[in-house]
């Protein structure tokens, strides 16, 4: 039988545990982190919505740099899923990547994280710097297999630019029609442009 | 003779006037909403640094919204330029806008002035407010007499995002190799890819 999750991460019948503790911990910093910003967000700040000793959290995940990457653990799955998206018929490579995109920002929870990831990205350079190297590590150095030459990965940047600006445009500056557009229509109009971004150079 | 202007904006051998005014309080408001944001920069601040009484800005542009957007007034010289870049051969649309790209980021003041505006954007609904009413009437309709339908408007927000993403990229985040190439190496590589915008979908 599968176990049934609360809100706060307790399987009913079980007492809270170290495991539940780190799931609130990181549940607070997620809903601070997405709607102060990182600077703005203090160890305080998270233990006192988690409700725990700040202690506890240093005790856990050490430095505040380390819960923020923590916290933003459920945007790995996108870089996880992209090895699968890449790899298949070339043609098709821009309808699913756009796919990708629209299957990372259905989720509500998932789409609040990367809005407050961009939002810090915009105004902090620490979380600039953390973001910068999740994008060179994680993802251009899957994307830049697949990309045509000779600098792949001047090319893989930009596709990450053209998924990071519709991000922009739909989600933070609400641009219509982009804004209001359904994902249907964001994947036929967007996965040409991706799908270009693979295609040889002219 | 040409006159010959210094950093404030006052000609040489002439009594600051009305216009020498204005001009010094909306270097000092670039400088604030560049350095600080939108909404952390007062009337006030702006006032303090340009060294005049802050009823005489409100006198002058009434409320912090119009400064911003006179303040933001050499960003227009881009959308100014939109129509002839992209009238001419439409083989080479994708290298003319690679080039205004460029040109509008080549100059340090006004790269200040962009930043500036994509950190308040991305952190404060007014300043996005604000900037998406400039895209939609000012860049938008320019650029979707040009890209290929049926959803013309929807085409044009995604050669904006694919722009608003390599200056994510490139300048805030500083994602490498795309934040060290030259100008002539970004050309060579957005070019391709913003032609394919214009092209028709497939």
């Amino acid at each position: 039988m599968r176990r049934v999750k609360s809100i706060s991460g307790k399987s009913p019948g079980r007492r809270p545990g170290r495991h539940n503790t780190k799931a609130i911990i990181v549940a607070a910093a997620q809903t601070l982190f997405a709607t102060s910003g990182y600077d703005r967000t203090s160890l305080r700040h998270i233990a006192k919505l988690a409700d725990v000793d700040p202690a506890l959290i240093a005790h856990y995940f050490g430095t505040k740099q380390k819960l923020f990457v923590e916290s933003m653990l459920p945007l790995y799955e996108g870089p996880k899923l992209l090895p699968d998206v890449l790899k298949g018929d070339s043609q098709f490579i821009g309808e699913r990547l756009a796919g990708l995109f629209v299957m990372m920002t259905g989720d509500p929870q998932r789409l609040k994280l990367v809005t407050g990831m961009m939002r810090s990205i915009s105004s902090e350079q620490q979380a600039a710097d953390i973001a910068r190297e999740f994008m060179q590590q994680s993802i251009m150095r899957i994307v830049e297999a697949y990309v045509p030459g000779p600098n792949k990965k001047l090319q893989a940047n930009l596709v990450a630019s053209q998924l990071m600006g519709v991000f922009m445009t739909r989600y933070i500056m609400k641009v219509e029609p982009l804004a209001s557009a359904t994902t249907e229509e964001l994947v036929a109009y967007l996965a040409p442009r991706l799908q270009a971004h693979f295609e040889p150079l002219k």
